[in-house]
């Protein structure tokens, strides 16, 4: 099944990425400020909303650990997403910390999964910009493309 | 086998994107402005340079079509890439035009590749940025991660 992969770099130490990750509120700071719902433990969900009434996304989450992973199943959304996996593994590298980011088991590689896939890495500088500069660029004042 | 796909939309006419792609010139503009060199025509080869003496990539240029194709093999570089092909699709929609970008034929799926990913979304940003401003991020003024 094919795989969306993207690997980025981020000046900052793991415990302040796997926060920016795990918790609503910093999810909010890089992938949407338009809402994030829900509890955040590991087999609750987590609504994600982008500007309109239904979330866009809902995701459970299957995996929570502060050693620096992040699961998640998308249960309800967009017919291609509903069902694949998405996980963000974090791992320490001399004082930076590598973002590798899987979202996986797409049934075929369409367009809608190539469009993902580039937002996909500009959600992720996002993260990099919020956690360098205090400042990312999440939904509504992402670049549209 | 593995592949990298990434879809952008670019407020530019298809004429001015594939030469953007097809160029020597265009292609200093948002991928490396450290040199490009060799003849872009079909079944020639393309240098491109990023800071090293010996080109990073040495690419055959398997297509080229004004109505919206430019294709590469890679035949020297990083082990990993020689024998990966490289697909710049480019189609009308409305009054802009979509870039399905495909880096197929990968090995295995790697960190590196899940690197190059999302530097392959970030450059065809670069890409979208030129054609609609004026003004890329190509080697070496690009953000590293």
């Amino acid at each position: 099944m094919p795989d969306i992969r993207h690997r980025v770099v981020i000046s900052a130490p793991l415990e302040r990425v796997y926060e920016a990750v795990a918790t609503k509120e910093g999810i909010s700071e890089w992938w949407t400020r338009d809402g994030v719902e829900g509890e955040s433990s590991e087999g609750s969900r987590l609504q994600f909303f982008f500007g309109q009434p239904e979330p866009a996304a809902v995701m459970e989450i299957t995996r929570l650990s502060p050693y620096g992973q992040v699961s998640w199943k998308c249960v309800e959304g967009a017919d291609e997403w509903v069902g694949t996996t998405l996980d963000f593994d974090l791992a320490n590298k001399d004082d930076e910390t590598v973002v590798l980011f899987t979202h996986a088991d797409w049934r075929e590689p369409t367009e809608f999964m190539a469009h993902c896939s580039a937002r996909w890495a500009y959600f992720l500088l996002s993260l990099k910009s919020y956690q360098e500069f205090g400042k990312g660029t999440p939904f509504p004042e992402d670049l549209k493309f």
